[in-house]
């Protein structure tokens, strides 16, 4: 390979690319003229002549080094189980996530690879806090192992950024809010938005815990997907080493975006109210100064336009 | 194993008990009256009836296991390498540090262990920092991979705070500064002050990198094993599922050290003074308002008292 060829006219490697967030990624990157490498369990549902599909984990040694050879950027999006299962047992969480991504940074270092862009939490890796909206040099008390983890692999691509020969590998973070939009899995309870969402075209009731007054940071996929890619193309300086806060910058509430559903649908949905969880902070959401800053990345998706556009995909969808 | 019996009346398991700081607490717990418990390679320089050993490691199951049935309280102060070799093989410090450290939580929670006290490092988890004294509270930026896995598992330990059966066990870690004092390994290079006096002693020049001008928090060896004792016996609410500094709240830099080592030796010593490395910082010392305020715990030891008793101690093995 030659060191002086740009990092942008070499493959991509997406880990965990037929994700939800991953395949809004890899459409990107497509759209960008990239050649993009898949490593995922399933081959997603992106079709693209300069797509190609490796079948397997992050945890396969082998697999990684052949899909990571001659890649310039890698976009590690994997997870090897569901944030929630993480909690039963956080060994396994740690010996699967935490040191496989240290198996992905030693293969890039290695390799060669230029730029190492890792989808962290902004959700998780705060914890509880009185802050609001959270800046990213605020502290982090993660109360779930998930949290822990994504924060743990945070600091392990500090430690490798400038790793590799001529220093080469660049790495940073994103810690991403609450994505929402089209085709993510409402069967796997990953989204509350997406979930308000389908539950209101299908008639079923929202179940809403506690008053509904809690504060989220919900942010589209599509805006998610954009981060990523100016990750990966900003190796400067200022956005290496570093972690970057991608959310709305803005809170919403559950009874606000039940209000917004019913604005757009005309008509009211059925909500019941539950008792409040403990574990649910009451306002959460992030400081995006840094993306403006250092990625030039602000969000484009209002509230309003994509809650609109999801009511309609889900309305689309029953018609068929 | 009766749950209303006080912890203070069980057995007390020390992971890491033959170490340099590892002995000092066992002598101050069998001081105390305890039934003491080793888990570590070799049975250390400590000898006494209450004083039991099992050889081997924490990442040994089975005998963790053994160790570990009946005990009331855990002192996890062990750790699978140096310090500067977790900078070599990352994965490898994180599979064994961070992930052998869950396995002395999982085992704890099903063996019942109502308090278990993690030794941190508080010269590696906040990394370079403008403000001193460092509070707790400080971001955390750490560059080593010593320090990584160190606050890794300081999270994970606030993750299982209050797990058990009748939520019995709580968790406390303690961000040690740069201990000294006798028995410590100068060979491992473990500490600047204990080399320094040893070499002031036996005539060996004192190499300096940097102008001597950097400053740092070291704290007597016993103030240490004091603070780790406190901690133990310490598990009101304030005191559990969080992080408390542990040094002198005092920064000494190195050509201080050595004036003082020169005016009790009553004698100049040899110093070289070689080019400062990158990686050193200014000035690292911790403000301790937290484990006074916290464990009822100050610093007794003076620097003078300390560096006098440790320059004595290598002056009567050179009688020898």
């Amino acid at each position: 390979m030659n060191l002086l060829e740009p990092a942008d006219s070499l493959p991509v490697l997406v880990i965990g690319g037929s994700g939800f967030i991953g395949s809004y990624l890899v459409e990107a990157l497509l759209a960008g003229g990239r050649q993009v490498r898949v490593l995922d369990f399933g081959p997603g549902r992106v079709r693209h002549d300069n797509l190609t599909h490796w079948a397997g984990s992050f945890l396969q040694q082998e697999i990684l080094q052949e899909a990571m050879t001659g890649v310039g950027t890698i976009y590690h999006l994997a997870n090897s189980a569901m944030p929630r299962e993480a909690n039963r047992d956080p060994r396994r969480d740690c010996a699967e996530n935490v040191v496989g991504s240290l198996g992905i940074l030693d293969l890039a270092v290695s390799r060669g690879v230029r730029r190492l862009v890792f989808a962290s939490s902004g959700g998780t890796v705060y914890g509880p806090t009185a802050e609001v909206p959270i800046p990213e040099d605020h502290p982090t008390r993660p109360i779930t192992a998930y949290g822990i983890g994504k924060l743990s692999i945070e600091k392990y691509l500090r430690l490798y950024d400038g790793r590799g020969e001529a220093e080469s590998l660049s790495t940073v973070s994103l810690r991403i809010a609450n994505p929402y939009g089209p085709y993510q899995n409402i069967a796997k309870a990953q989204g509350a938005l997406t979930t308000f969402c389908a539950h209101a075209v299908s008639g079923k009731t929202i179940q809403i815990w506690g008053d509904g007054s809690i504060e989220r940071d919900f942010i589209h996929v599509s805006d998610v997907a954009r981060a990523l890619m100016l990750a990966g193309d900003h190796t400067t300086e200022e956005a290496r080493a570093t972690e970057i806060n991608i959310g709305a910058g803005e809170g919403t509430s559950l009874n606000t975006l039940l209000d917004l559903i019913e604005k757009i649908l005309d008509r009211p949905v059925a909500r019941e109210y539950l008792p409040g969880r403990d574990f649910d902070v009451a306002r959460n959401f992030l400081n995006i100064e840094r993306a403006r800053s250092k990625l030039g990345w602000a969000p484009q998706v209002s509230l309003q336009d994509g809650v609109a556009e999801l009511l309609a995909h889900f309305q689309s969808q029953r018609l068929c």
